[in-house]
């Protein structure tokens, strides 16, 4: 869960992701996608969310948000880029959304 | 509680934030602080308490989280700078954290 992605995991495991809108970060080997939602309540209801999974997955997301807009940046410290966590956290708040 | 403050009001109401800890941001008429706490569940649950204190101001942040850090920054974008509101903002997260 948290080797570095090798090629074939980013073609079968990265694709459908950047498909739902989230993108590589240029600085890093990391993921990011921006949530809008309608209101702040929203936007922090869907952040609660996610810290609760977050905080069971032991994997954090790195997160700015101002009113309702959630930017989220993905990627795992201890390994230096993308893993197998930073997937199964992006498909969660893709459940959550 | 929507004005700009006054150098006034500033030298009333913002010097103590100020000797808390909060700067002022070079950028824009704003403030910032940076919170470390112990762990995510500590810094997510000091922002779900902020969360919903700004709910109820109609009055919000904006915040970076990354795991036990929170780095918030305040201004007013109806007022192009700093009002009361960011002062009473910053009041409650000091009363809070």
């Amino acid at each position: 869960m948290t080797d570095k992605l090798t090629a074939a995991e980013r073609a079968t495991h990265l694709t459908p992701l950047l498909d739902k809108g989230w993108a590589p970060v240029e600085r890093a080997d990391a993921i990011a996608r921006t949530y809008v939602f309608d209101d702040f309540v929203h936007a922090f209801g869907f952040m609660t969310r996610v810290a609760l999974e977050a905080e069971k997955m032991d994997h954090h997301p790195e997160w700015r948000n101002v009113y309702a807009t959630v930017e989220v940046t993905l990627t795992t410290h201890d390994a230096g880029g993308l893993t197998m966590k930073d997937i199964a956290l992006a498909r969660r708040m893709e459940a959550l959304v």
